[in-house]
């Protein structure tokens, strides 16, 4: 895949369904880029791809480096091959200013699809992580129900994300969509606030090439009724 | 491209909101398939694709087959290399029935974009082929309402389309969206009703993967609000 082009497996909408027994297995996803999210089988923790290497975050607040020939899957993924058209420094007050910011480092973008990068010292960065399905084709809005959320305060670390235009929601996922892992490489999560100490290190790219490439054989896929609510949407993926 | 992989330029949404200006350069349109519908700068016409070879239908019932490396340009439109995984004959008697003919030739289709193609004799095509701007951006709508029908009787051609899922509406055109043109390639345009002579041939191929590319530099695009509502959407390419 070219650069700078944005590959998404499945749907937001059948991932709110609970579709999530079946997956792009790991060594497809990687082959499309190196900088992504997305989450695995049984919504079991959050997915992070920086620089190439995957990271599977779970609800017990360990993570595990992924192996890129390994046995994980992705009900649903976002990844790029990420080479920002800008580099910049800025103050993040919180999770709600950074479209703002963004929008004023790429004018113009805001019907585009755009991935960004953070990396620096935060104040304090709220994630939580989904713990997965305690049953089959549990809906990620009873999940939600029951994640944990934790707040890292005074850590360095890496957001990875993108933000989709509004009328992709449910396709993918409108607005602000970030992972955020730690320098260590010990704790992340999927992000619900954020402010970092001063001026971090941002970088973003626009995405003219979206291709979404659905579920082949599954039958959960097939018969789900992707009719999901956007304002359910937003409580569990804002 | 691969085979039965769909590439959409644009939005359906951006076209309804009348930004057709700028577009797809018609010999980049065709590098994505063989098989196609879309429209041209400033809606002025229908476009249709079949067998590789491209058409404009204009508003006053004429035809012209387009240089593949001609300056033609595609503010919006659709394409995939068809390789159909079904091949079978029915009897069509309304464009409503096409929907649940398509699924049964395909089951576990609905959440999916399918390709199709039907080619025989037809008792009753009605088409419509949209007239163009009469001033800059102006809407679909606007422009649909100004649109003449016309109802062929007793005519042997070929109909070439898309059917789209629920979830794409506005990102795409959600149900059966086809373009007729006659045997003899002379009249044609975007299909409102029809009904078969008994029966005719009838194709049909599953996509999994849609690309979509958003236009890079037009300001329209990016300052169209892009949020029709589907009753609209539904009016003019229902």
């Amino acid at each position: 895949m070219a650069t700078n082009e944005m590959y998404q497996y499945s749907l937001a909408l059948s991932l709110m369904d609970g579709v999530a027994d079946k997956g792009l297995p790991i060594n497809e996803y990687l082959k499309h880029g190196d900088h992504g999210i997305g989450t695995f089988r049984y919504i079991n923790g959050e997915a992070i791809v920086l620089d190439g290497k995957a990271y599977q975050m779970l609800a017990d607040g360990s993570i595990k480096e992924l192996d890129p020939n390994g046995d994980a899957i992705h009900p649903f993924a976002q990844i790029t091959r990420f080479r920002p058209d800008v580099k910049s420094k800025a103050y993040f007050p919180s999770k709600e200013a950074l479209g703002d910011i963004v929008s004023g480092l790429i004018p113009g973008s805001k019907n585009h699809n755009v991935a960004m990068r953070l990396d620096g010292v935060f104040k304090a960065v709220t994630v939580r992580t989904a713990a997965g399905q305690t049953e089959p084709k549990q809906s990620l809005l009873e999940i939600g129900k029951n994640q944990v959320s934790f707040t890292f305060e005074n850590v360095r670390g890496t957001l990875i994300g993108f933000r989709q235009p509004h009328y992709l929601q449910g396709v993918g996922i409108a607005a602000d969509h970030l992972h955020f892992i730690t320098e260590d490489r010990k704790h992340g999560g999927h992000v619900l606030a954020l402010e970092s100490d001063g001026e971090v290190d941002v970088q973003a790219a626009q995405m003219y090439t979206l291709t979404i490439e659905l579920p082949k054989g599954d039958e959960e896929f097939n018969e789900a009724p992707l009719k999901g609510n956007h304002k359910d949407l937003e409580a569990v993926e804002g």
